[in-house]
């Protein structure tokens, strides 16, 4: 039964067709026997209208199971319409760390109307996630944990497995645990089925592992599942009691979401941006950014601005002055780029940093020096001018060079001070290229062209 | 023991502080006791000549764990000093899929000493894995899969685990299949630890799975584990017969490696470009980059060019003629990257793309009216002239509805003639909102001036 992509393909398709042509009931059906995932994607791909049906006809089961996996920004949209008993209702079926994330996002009435109607043991376990930010492990985890004692024998651990009757999905471990519910080590779920039954859980147990703090950022969490090719992972208190498990699906969203923010950040977008989103949802928020780049624009204007004489005598200057600005902007983000990524990947240090500037400003002399020589060259020609063409080229290497330098130190600085980089990284990037460069150019000029020219 | 990351952030300072003042007998002694993964991460992360040095201590066993978690480029580099015997013996303690992935990215000559090296068993797996493109649901998966026929009992499957002694890494399901070795059906293990053993393995298989197809593309792949919340799936042939599985892991590192792609790319950088590569590399690379811009810029000053009469006349142009561009680029960067992360969350269908570009139109427009106005009175009054003020207006709102026109069609029309957005995307872009914001702009001041001032 392969199921790639291409059936998934076909019935979009067919809800599509079915859409467009009103014929509800066969909407209805096909939605509802789609997975969670594929329907949550499918009502994430539409324009608000058909978003809005296609939320109507899934049955109660179905949204629970679609609302798991829309994202934040189009999750608390279909929401807010829900009356809060619907809402109860709704959410009561969804798994503890997944309950947790949404009704962090719910108006507190809500919230409380929900933990009210949670039998006792679930809403300790809710509580006990809801205690600790989302972004951390205590937010990621689950309490479906199974524990173990380790002075039973694996007879006796595959009689309890049996009379439970049901394990977690994505189990391979079972977490073992002392009288005070403190964790000592991890069973693998393999060594109960190949090893003798007389062996004890202590004999077989692994202690030689990581168990994640539930205060550790999720960044981290990911990190350590990346490294060590992790499918779950226990979580400990500062006590060291096992308080639940991490599980490799939502390390994988974390790992999504994460490298989605540098993309989205660097262009000025919010990471859960909603692609289909309304109008003036969508306007309000990119305007703040381009009020931004506004000022930035004018204050690199306001730069030209000082040299208006030389450029009322000199008009090719204006000609070729975004030629410099705009190459300092390119070679700057590059640098960017890379070293955001870096910083990310935990690769920046302190005893690399010279290098990565060293590098970083070699690379801006050597492409400086190689691209200066071709405008000097080409303008020179274009303007029959040589002094033109030396102008260029000097404010050329001047910009790069910048480029570099503001490039590697900027992302570095901002963290430290507590800006995140991937978002202000790119604007004071460009403004610092921008006004570096049509000063170099334009001042170069001045001073050339007075000379001459008096 | 709470193995977080604070503990290798010491491990990585004193191995720093040992290289830094020669004691490589430490460093030695610190690396070779690292995980395989934090080793590695090590290496990407130290300058060129570090580099050398820490690959150098490293024993063989090491090398061999580290040569796993290396980024390609670096990978490379440093597996070319070495001779092909020392390469053979290196390589062959590899699993199939890895071993398969570094094969290809070494000379000819020493992948058939390295297939020569193995037994049959193992080569001919090593060919089936290489016969499929690295990028492919073939070239992710391993062999290393257990198999089991449908008629026994789970008394009889337990058996033949305990008697394999051993059972691969990241295993949740055996698979199930049939005489001709076609894959019928999964077997999650832990149905085998909480049933009756008399069960047969017909009776409690699942059918109703996602089997790969071995073609199928990795992107494709990853999306299928996304959503189905995948740890393992089967791989199967064109016939429908078991040749591999893949794990989690593995897709861990595709969704990385495309996230990656889209930030890397829209700088123009490298997938794979290595943080602290050597300056001569990096500058090679990136000048390439920089030179099809020049062109660009080249290009938007032709334009310029065009108004240098008007420019002449009226100095203030020149000096707010980048806002307009500048603007214009900014707007249309977010557009673009927006809809290169749908297109590669595969959410832009035929049905929703008219929906898309209406609403990125509308705030383009709205936007544009916005900033139009605020920066048309700055000018306006910083120039103490009207027209100056409505010119810049009427261009800016011009560029910015172009802009999110040539964001949203751009990645689209690409992505149907075969070019990379990610990677062409913003330089197209720019091109076309730089040469239209100073068409619109000087154009526009050309017609009104001239009826002025004449």
């Amino acid at each position: 039964m392969p199921a790639d992509s291409s059936r998934s393909q076909q019935h979009l398709k067919a809800i599509n067709r079915a859409l467009a042509s009103g014929t509800y009931t066969q909407v209805r059906q096909l939605i509802n026997n789609l997975p969670g995932a594929e329907a949550a994607h499918l009502i994430e791909s539409s324009p608000p209208r058909e978003r809005e049906i296609l939320w109507q006809l899934l049955s109660k089961e179905q949204e629970t199971e679609v609302l798991q996996y829309l994202g934040e920004e189009v999750r608390v949209e279909l929401l807010r319409n829900l009356s809060t008993d619907e809402l109860v209702s709704l959410v009561e079926e969804l798994d503890t760390d997944d309950l947790a994330d949404l009704l962090q996002e719910l108006p507190d009435h809500v919230t409380s109307q929900v933990m009210a109607s949670l039998d006792e043991q679930n809403r300790e376990r809710l509580e006990h996630v809801m205690s600790y930010p989302v972004d951390t492990a205590g937010g990621l985890m689950n309490t479906d944990v199974i524990t173990v004692r380790p002075e039973i024998t694996f007879e006796v651990v595959q009689r309890y497995l049996r009379l439970r009757g049901d394990i977690p999905r994505t189990t391979d471990n079972l977490a073992v645990v002392n009288r005070k519910n403190q964790f000592i080590g991890l069973l693998p779920l393999t060594k109960v089925l190949i090893s003798d039954p007389g062996t004890t859980v202590r004999e077989a147990m692994i202690t030689d592992i990581q168990s994640i703090p539930a205060t550790l950022p999720a960044h981290d969490v990911a990190k350590i599942f990346e490294r060590h090719d992790l499918v779950t992972a226990p979580v400990i208190d500062d006590e060291g009691m096992l308080v639940g498990r991490i599980t490799i699906d939502d390390v994988v969203d974390v790992i999504m979401e994460e490298a989605d923010h540098s993309l989205m950040s660097m262009a000025g977008l919010d990471d859960d941006e909603d692609t289909f989103g309304s109008v003036w949802q969508t306007a309000r928020r990119r305007a703040l950014w381009l009020g931004i780049n506004l000022l930035t624009a004018l204050a690199a204007s306001a730069v030209i601005g000082l040299f208006e004489a030389t450029l009322e005598k000199v008009v090719a200057l204006a000609i070729l002055m975004p030629i410099v600005a705009s190459m300092g902007g390119i070679a700057g983000s590059q640098t960017l780029t890379l070293v955001i990524r870096a910083m990310a990947l935990g690769q920046i240090q302190s005893n690399n940093t010279r290098y990565l500037l060293f590098k970083e400003l070699s690379v801006g002399a050597i492409n400086g020096l190689l691209w200066a020589t071709v405008i000097g060259i080409t303008a020179g020609l274009w303007f029959s001018d040589v002094s033109i063409g030396i102008v260029i080229s000097v404010a050329m290497v001047i910009n790069l060079i910048m480029a570099a330098c503001a490039g590697a130190l900027l992302p570095m600085i901002m963290k430290k001070m507590g800006i995140d980089p991937a978002l202000a990284g790119s604007v004071v990037l460009t403004t610092i290229t921008d006004i570096v460069g049509f000063m170099a150019f334009l001042g170069l000029a001045t001073v050339l062209y007075a000379n001459l020219l008096v």
